[in-house]
């Protein structure tokens, strides 16, 4: 088994292969790859798409001298096979030594720790830039797949390439799949070159100033060897279009595209996967049958995504139900804000919905083209937690920071399946806000909630104590409760538990009555404290004798870590902060 | 004199005028606009251009049941014009009535508050969503400049127009210019389609799926009008291709174009600018200063600009010097900033220049593609004080809490010119961390400046005191300066006053340092309080006895204020700072 990838250390070794070996150096790569996935989960039609044309690329480009940049790095596990991280893949005491993206502390053949799409041709333009300027003549090589061409950083980079003079080669992976199906009109003229072997008259590509070429075989080795060929070294930027077949080499994917793009842990003989996350409520759940139910009986609600419906759980029978209801712009965050915030300019009732790493996306546009104008659109946000996507590029505790200190915007954070609901119903009816909900990253519970929220910034005092006053927002609110028991039982007294709702504000009126019978305020938030949401309570107080104690996360970009360790990295857990609470309180 | 513009209430007017008198109107409109714009300055160019292209719009369509979107609304001057804003150009008193942008609350012809590029498309195809769920058939038209092509929202959204199928109109006005000329390969495109009376083989927009129609003729009324009523109605989407002259009607305009986009107020006969900002010293030249000579020297040093070169101060001449040492990638933030990334990644010291309110388009590269990857690029943000620009949609108040909340990129905060230049190369010729320098929006001053900011939040403390410490971040460190003067002399004691410089951190041992003979911290910064400096600074004494006062603005759109009257509102003056001193400590 991998008789010929053991031997491979480094893209030097793929030189040394001939044909017969290189073919079958693609079989093992696929088992390899198969060996991870079906254990671990993770990227996978793009990286059985990837396979020939990775071959091609190392053995025809000389990396790290040569340099290339994989757009999300979602196609990028061959190269990673490739350049001596093989054990990560074959060697199943090693899963973790890979990353599942590029990553420059694995390996000197990646560039840049990247998981968010459309960045490659620009990184890459720096690259060349940078080579340029020191007089080097290395090939620089973006490679991007089609559904990343949509988004706006992409095309501002193809902009720029489209200006440049030197080496500088963008291959453009086609496989005619975003993770769902494409949204634009440039996938027509995608598919116009595809169906005319590239002489399409109109040329996307061309249209930018690009030379361009194209190459239907993507999934034959020597074709892409010679294709290569042709242009290492190439003295202008080129747009290599390559058609490849997503999900190559496992029957149940290359029909069953998007549900193959990202799989969990699955059993290869049946494609079904192997864990389970219990068929229990979850708020995903809810936000579908919300989502359904409000199209129904109201034609003013429409569903914007910025690609990726499958991360609301909106199936293609779901999306084809909702039709003109809903709308997947493809992956264009600020697009969809924009959008959002034009339909709601003229009547209609706007949902977006995204993961919260992606949205910061449109940090621009929901500052001026929602915020600013004041229109109700309502965003909402899944995986804000800490304990959800733990992979750098996608964590979501920046959320708090970056969005509540945008004037205008209200930031829910609820606290239970009937607040969140309740909130969601609340927002996509009013006519006032711009609002943003963080969808909790725990188990849904079960609480009664309010039904209107129209008094901004109000929060809610769960029980009234004395001394001690937590306030815990969002999905933090069931640590709050834990610790309002623990002070009770340890310390002695009932404290005060505040769930604060409104994550963009402050109730004065209610930290002002604290002020009678209480020293010390506690807030917890799950996010970073830096420009969150705590410190905004210790600011209030700063002046007085009120006590506060701020708990959050670092400002950091933590990778892969293990959730419960980071909180007492941090002094979280219930036992560190009763401490805490103990010195200086008694 | 107007004698036909003032018989222009509303749209409706414009619809009655014969061939002749719609002339008279646009000669009316010129001078309407000469009139504001030699004496309040304003944008100029655009406006001239779009004079003609404007009366066929309003005498075509049936505004405000037919939409219109002004991109960036630098060319919305002659919309406002004819749709009941004339007095604010033609009665001096008036002036200020207008804003100079789009702005819903001046009149229902205006749908958005735009002040940043690249959003028309998408804000008008929200509208044209809206109206389809409703069932209606108006017409939505957006209006951009060709310059506003490159920025990624604009082309995210052209792509989801491709993918529409009812009424949309995209008025693509092509002056062949964006403020100074445009960047990018889409450029050749647009020259090809002019060059050919639009009948070019290859065709941006038809690659993006839409139709398409050319008009070389876009100064003439009468073919703007045949022009709008071809399209009118039309039922899907279309660009419709104008070719205008920018400032069109000045002869000084027609031929310096760059420096005609925008004006300050200015003499008819002469161009020559009526006021005067002085002669002294100001930081956008120490900045040119700093580049042309570090250029000069060192060969990996490239400075990148997002389009507006001369808002860094760096004229035609500069530029050409720098040669492949200057980069202006178009109106493109986003690719800016990666490209810097990519570029410092490469061993280049890459400079990226812009003012703070279009950083912020930026915010995911900053975050991703940029602080993960924690590359040495520079980024050097003008106008990030609350007295630079105040209107609503350019304010740099939010650029404290949208980026020192970010890992790993570190805000500084310079107080002199001295310190100024010393971070700017120091940090340009260090290799660990993005940096981002915020100009100080106040008048030079001249003070010793550390040279090494190796250290990093180490703030300097420039007057040891006891009680009270004052910690004055950035261009307010001279407003610190005369607070702590004021302590002493109307407090009788002498204070604390620290120099943070690091907006984005906290040098702790400092902190801790003051406990011993001081019981209040009084923090002051140029911009919105929260999410800022001074929060965290009453979140890491909020467990303890210290009192700490954060002074900033609200989390507000302020719209065209005056400065020194918001500071009043806010309890800035020093004065005010001193009465609560008072009650505080004493």
């Amino acid at each position: 088994m991998y008789e010929i990838l053991r031997k491979i250390n480094s893209p030097d070794d793929v030189k040394k292969l001939n044909n017969d070996e290189l073919e079958i150096l693609a079989a093992e790569m696929r088992e390899a790859l198969f060996n991870r996935l079906t254990k671990i989960g993770g990227h996978f039609g793009p990286n059985f798409g990837m396979v020939e044309a990775t071959i091609a690329l190392h053995y025809v480009f000389n990396s790290p001298k040569d340099k290339f940049v994989f757009d999300v790095s979602h196609q990028s596990y061959p190269h990673k096979l490739l350049t001596g991280r093989r054990d990560g893949y074959i060697d199943d005491e090693k899963f973790s030594e890979d990353s599942g993206y590029t990553n420059p502390d694995e390996s000197e053949h990646d560039f840049f720790n990247v998981g968010h799409t459309s960045t490659s041709i620009a990184l890459a333009a720096g690259l060349a830039k940078a080579r340029d300027l020191r007089g080097d003549r290395e090939n620089v090589i973006a490679i991007i797949g089609d559904g990343s061409l949509s988004g706006g950083e992409a095309m501002e980079a193809l902009n720029v390439a489209g200006e440049m003079t030197s080496n500088f080669i963008i291959i453009v992976n086609d496989n005619e799949m975003a993770i769902a199906e494409t949204h634009g009109g440039i996938y027509k003229n995608l598919a116009e070159l595809r169906e005319t072997n590239g002489k399409a008259g109109n040329n996307l590509f061309r249209a930018y100033g690009l030379d361009y070429i194209y190459e239907e075989n993507g999934n034959d080795i020597q074709s892409m060897i010679s294709l290569f060929e042709k242009i290492k070294d190439i003295d202008h930027p080129i747009v290599v279009h390559i058609h490849t077949q997503k999900g190559k080499g496992y029957a149940l994917a290359e029909t069953n595209k998007e549900t193959w793009h990202w799989t969990l842990p699955f059993d290869r003989e049946s494609g079904a996967p192997t864990v389970s996350f219990g068929d229990g409520e979850n708020y995903l759940g809810l936000t579908v049958d919300y989502i359904m139910e409000k199209a129904e009986k109201d034609k003013d609600f429409v569903v914007i995504t910025p690609s990726m419906p499958g991360a609301i759980g909106l199936s293609k029978e779901n999306r084809e139900k909702l039709g003109a209801q809903y709308m997947d712009v493809g992956i264009a965050e600020e697009a969809a804000v924009a959008i959002a915030s034009g339909a709601a300019k003229n009547g209609a009732k706007p949902l977006v919905f995204t993961n919260m790493t992606f949205i910061q996306r449109a940090y621009d546009q929901i500052s001026q083209d929602l915020c600013i104008n004041n229109n109700p659109v309502t965003m909402v946000m899944n995986f804000c937690n800490f304990d959800g996507l733990t992979d750098v590029t996608h964590l979501g505790i920046f959320g708090l920071a970056a969005f509540t200190n945008i004037p205008n915007l209200i930031v829910l954070a609820p606290t239970s399946a009937e607040e969140y609901l309740n909130m969601l119903s609340w927002s996509v009816d009013q006519k006032e806000h711009p609002v943003m909900i963080l969808i909790p990253g725990n188990q849904v519970s079960h609480r009664d909630a309010d039904k209107s929220f129209d008094k901004i910034d109000s929060y809610k005092i769960e029980q009234k104590g004395e001394k001690v006053a937590v306030i815990a927002l969002g999905d933090f609110y069931q640590r709050g409760e834990a610790l309002a028991d623990s002070i009770k039982s340890e310390l002695g007294f009932t404290p005060t538990l505040i769930n604060p709702r409104f994550a963009s504000g402050i109730d004065e009126a209610v930290l002002d009555e604290l002020r009678s019978n209480h020293s010390l305020v506690v807030t917890l938030e799950d996010g970073i404290l830096s420009g969150g949401f705590g410190e905004k309570i210790a600011s209030y107080y700063g002046p007085e004798n009120m006590r506060v104690k701020n708990y959050g996360l670092n400002k950091e970009f933590y990778d892969r870590y293990d959730p419960e360790d980071l909180l007492k990295e941090v002094g979280m857990t219930t036992e560190q902060i009763l401490a805490d609470i103990r010195k200086i309180v008694e």
